[in-house]
């Protein structure tokens, strides 16, 4: 029979969680009281900063439920938490895991997505060590806090780059954007799960290997992930930093599969590439003569590559877009401001 | 001109938060990365463990948003936490808040909110480290986790009750099961806010001062705080201990203001004192010798009182109520199980 969580209820489900947790997750190390108390606890390693960061997925909003599987799910949810860790050049330990569901919702479904958190964590070795179920009566949402840690000297921050730093980024950012849009449009019945643009949205790779590994190097003066899209995070590390900043058009990694799409939606791929997109890409910000260390760093992980596409300028010059002819001209961040009346 | 979420943006409202944290929060000690990067950083204190639990307050069903002030939901909010961090011996140190708000919401209720958040943990100068917002299209949702240190010989659990242990229960469970079926009956209306049992579902009081004190003295052999009701948690410690209860019904602390809630409802102060109730006290067991010292610890505080309510016996026995005339009956811990179907 399928079961819902109406059918076994809220503990009938926790203990169905903490079987797949206890079958396919990771035993956390240093964790001295786990899930079923009121609080999990555990033993920071001695020299190293704890990073803790928190990030919510609510239905209709930041995924169409009817477009991606249980499993993805899960993984994006967590995958969004494991980028912001990375981003501060840190290695994530350990999740909690607070849901919103309804009542009709299948336990199967609850349990594909505790398989998807588990996926994502794989890598770190890091562990689901507590959380929270509650019941709502309208969109679900999947909200996860993950700590992580860093030597204290490795933390990599957004305020920290200075003019004359050239600017990188991992990836194709702008490919999740196209994605969404895609699944959204007239094209959406027709595209493919594994269409390389929905699969950047619904199973994006966040770059946190990269990042723990840049600033393991040393090499970097700032770091972010690019979930309020490129130019929303660029905007973030000027802000931050109090620089400015120049990118060169003709650098932009734009993939011929972000070309494709935005010739089916109709639109530049320099817009999707800029503009919001949930990516969860790098930029690195760092002195010219160490551009090299970091396409290094990216590329030993063997998962993607990084490129220079610009570089930190003094404040009053704003953020700017160079074209291939010398034209420039000033772009604004917009970032994913998700309540502004547009 | 009062301004919804909608006319400031995100990041309009995160600035006034940012404000509201910086002029009147407390400086995190220890925190080397705060608000606004990818992930905040502290350093944890040597030699202590770290707890972190969450729990999330979601519009409809763990508040009725008509019936509470903003200031008074952000306490509730934090409350929730702070008691579970307190049921295990801890004192909270930082928080993470994540909401999920509907644009038309005033900017003025979400400050008022985080007023509420600040005042909570001012008693432990503990401070909001970071945090996510997100829109929501239906019933907002407040989701904090919070994160707490102990010494590791300090920790209190739930598994750990033995036989032959005394029970103890502060304060007065089920006066906030009565003050929130008040409000939802025919006498809602004229109910104040002021009333004390309306006080105690809106306002709850964790009890973590309390739980750190007895666990400083080491007096006590497991602790929980009453979340799912006060049968509900005697019942997690009683599976998780492996342990039965006997229960004595002349001694459970019943408030004038139960009797007088119980009998505008309709029902028997024992069914509101046992059942689900918001009320965060905290459940102690100990050695007969030590109840004393736990009622002394509570005592010391000088918030409210423990008492004596029953003993734990062998797991056999199951959870029983002993009444004045000797009777004896089986009680079952139906617990806050929001999703079955009753």
């Amino acid at each position: 029979m399928a079961e819902t969580i109406a059918t076994v209820g809220e503990f009938g489900l926790i203990h169905r969680i903490e079987t797949v947790l206890r079958e396919e997750g990771v035993l956390a190390e240093g964790v001295s009281v786990g899930l079923g108390d009121d609080a999990a606890s555990f033993v920071p390693h001695p020299g190293y900063e704890l990073l803790v960061t928190c990030d919510a997925l609510v239905e209709g909003r930041h995924y169409l439920i009817d477009r991606i599987s249980a499993q993805d799910l899960g993984r994006r949810a967590m995958a969004v938490n494991v980028s912001d860790i990375g981003a501060m050049g840190g290695r994530p330990l350990y999740a909690l895991v607070s849901l919103g569901l309804k009542a009709e919702t299948m336990v199967s479904h609850v349990i594909d997505m505790y398989r998807g958190f588990i996926l994502e964590l794989g890598p770190y070795e890091a562990a689901i060590i507590g959380g929270n179920i509650t019941k709502t009566d309208h969109a679900a949402f999947i909200d996860i806090t993950l700590i992580g840690e860093a030597r204290p000297d490795k933390i990599l921050r957004r305020s920290t780059a200075r003019p004359g730093d050239t600017i990188l980024v991992t990836g194709f950012p702008g490919q999740a954007a196209a994605g969404v849009r895609l699944l959204l449009s007239e094209h959406g019945a027709g595209i493919a799960d594994a269409d390389p643009l929905v699969a950047a949205y619904n199973r994006p790779v966040p770059r946190a290997k990269e990042g723990f590994e840049i600033a393991q190097r040393g090499c970097a003066t700032a770091m972010i992930d690019t979930s309020d899209g490129f130019l929303g995070d660029l905007g973030h590390i000027c802000e931050e930093s109090g620089v400015g900043a120049e990118l060169f058009q003709d650098k932009l990694p734009i993939s011929d599969d972000l070309r494709r799409g935005a010739a089916l939606l109709g639109v530049a791929p320099y817009d999707l590439f800029l503009g919001d997109s949930d990516d969860y890409e790098l930029i690195v910000t760092c002195a010219p003569e160490k551009a090299a260390d970091v396409m290094e760093a990216v590329a030993a992980i063997g998962e993607t590559r990084a490129v220079q596409v610009g570089r930190i300028v003094e404040a009053a010059r704003g953020m700017r877009l160079i074209s291939p002819d010398g034209g420039d001209r000033q772009i604004t961040p917009a970032g994913w401001d998700h309540f502004r009346i547009k």
